[in-house]
């Protein structure tokens, strides 16, 4: 299947729908289905010790996958994360960026699924991985209005 | 199993260690193995559409479960989250705080388990669930230094 | 919202949908949002050195959620997994019945979600818990057909 | 990071320490952080219609994961499953074999995390994913010694 959009045009409708995280995040590679997104680590998103907070680790696993399902869905469709699982491995290292390395494991017309491995930039090994869920409301309906 | 900390107490410990979400979050109750964590709703852990974030609620879920394994393990001891599984159930209204609701489930000598609902206050039924586990290392070791 | 089934008819519902667990289960109480399955602990379900598998403790919580589901939704309606999170807490013991205490925290029109502590009979403290979500084809669709 | 077992002497160690899973399972391929593991799909492992069932791809998930540790950890340690997290995506066939694709994540001191794909042989397209977690206790402590 195609992308809706590419790298360009997915960085600009990223900062339209989702204008609070534009400053975080920058879209490094994008594939039929593979992307990879940057956070790129400031003071906000450390921890005591200098290591990246889990809330923005949840955040950098959550955007790329939204990032990735927007890619195929394009305009129309919206997602809605239903749910998440995560397990931390590793430190991350506080002064390093951070990459979000996600697969699209399934997209299906109501539901969506994808994984991501969080690495510290220049580390070979990961800091933690995750598994997101997308509910993919029928265009129209309430759920889609609402989301 | 007794609490090495009362609510006072436990606040004060967890402004000491965790000093970033200090004006986040209030201790609302505390049990042996209950605690409800109060998020302070403010703009800062809203969406577009004033729905409370992703990041936040996994935020509150994180530190209830933290605060809950503090209070029971003291000051001798660490915890760092090695896992997390969160379902997103509900919108959540973002004129509201949001409580969470923690019941700890297990609590062993190297792991602790928890779970919380995730409400907004006044509202019913439950935005959210979510299970965290920790790692608790032995005092003196070398993760438990370098956490 | 109402059940659509009492106990006797979920029972009979059960053995008719899922024969092949006939045998292992038993709905030991059934109410409006919470349901309790007893799992008849035998040899097939036993590990060496007595302690129920995981696979058996995931049959437990998967089919006391789907029952739950079931039980609301009644004869229209199908029910597929479509994700689980769960943690082993304890070591359940061999020689007891194990009883799955599962509560239905989300029940929509596509998506249900519901959560089970996992108990030796007898015990206190929970062995395992558990989380499942399902998808809920819309009537007369293709999965739904084909579930 | 070497192996403690080549394909021949992890399938001789499995089937002495996990004997009831010997006739259900294949190490198809072992290296040094991956592992294929086949269920040789029969009867027992099928729900009506066909399909494989869920406790049988738990147990898949759950056992590529473990025989991946034990081919690292070797005769000394043990492993004990503390977590699971699995997302089931399509229909699997009934009358293909299923393969589980491992990856080990982590391999920590006391804490391994390994990822799986399974896949109905033949097909390109996953049917689930799981990550498993397993406690390493220490040797010669009471968990190992109880495990």
């Amino acid at each position: 299947m195609a992308l809706a959009f590419d790298r360009d045009e997915l960085t600009a409708y990223l900062a339209e729908v989702f204008p609070q995280v534009r400053d975080d995040f920058v879209i490094d590679a994008l594939a039929e289905d593979h992307l990879t997104l940057r956070l790129r680590t400031s003071e906000r998103h450390l921890r005591p010790g200098g290591t990246v907070s889990g809330p923005s680790m949840f955040a950098l696993a959550d955007c790329a996958v939204y990032a990735m399902v927007l890619a195929r869905v394009g305009r129309q469709a919206l997602a809605v994360t239903t749910g998440c699982s995560m397990d931390f491995m590793r430190k991350p290292e506080g002064g390093a960026d951070m990459l979000g390395r996600c697969r699209l494991l399934k997209l299906g017309r109501t539901l969506a699924v994808g994984d991501v491995l969080l690495y510290s930039e220049g580390a070979e090994k990961p800091v933690a991985r995750a598994t997101m869920t997308y509910s993919i409301p029928p265009a129209g309906s309430a759920a889609a209005r609402a989301g």
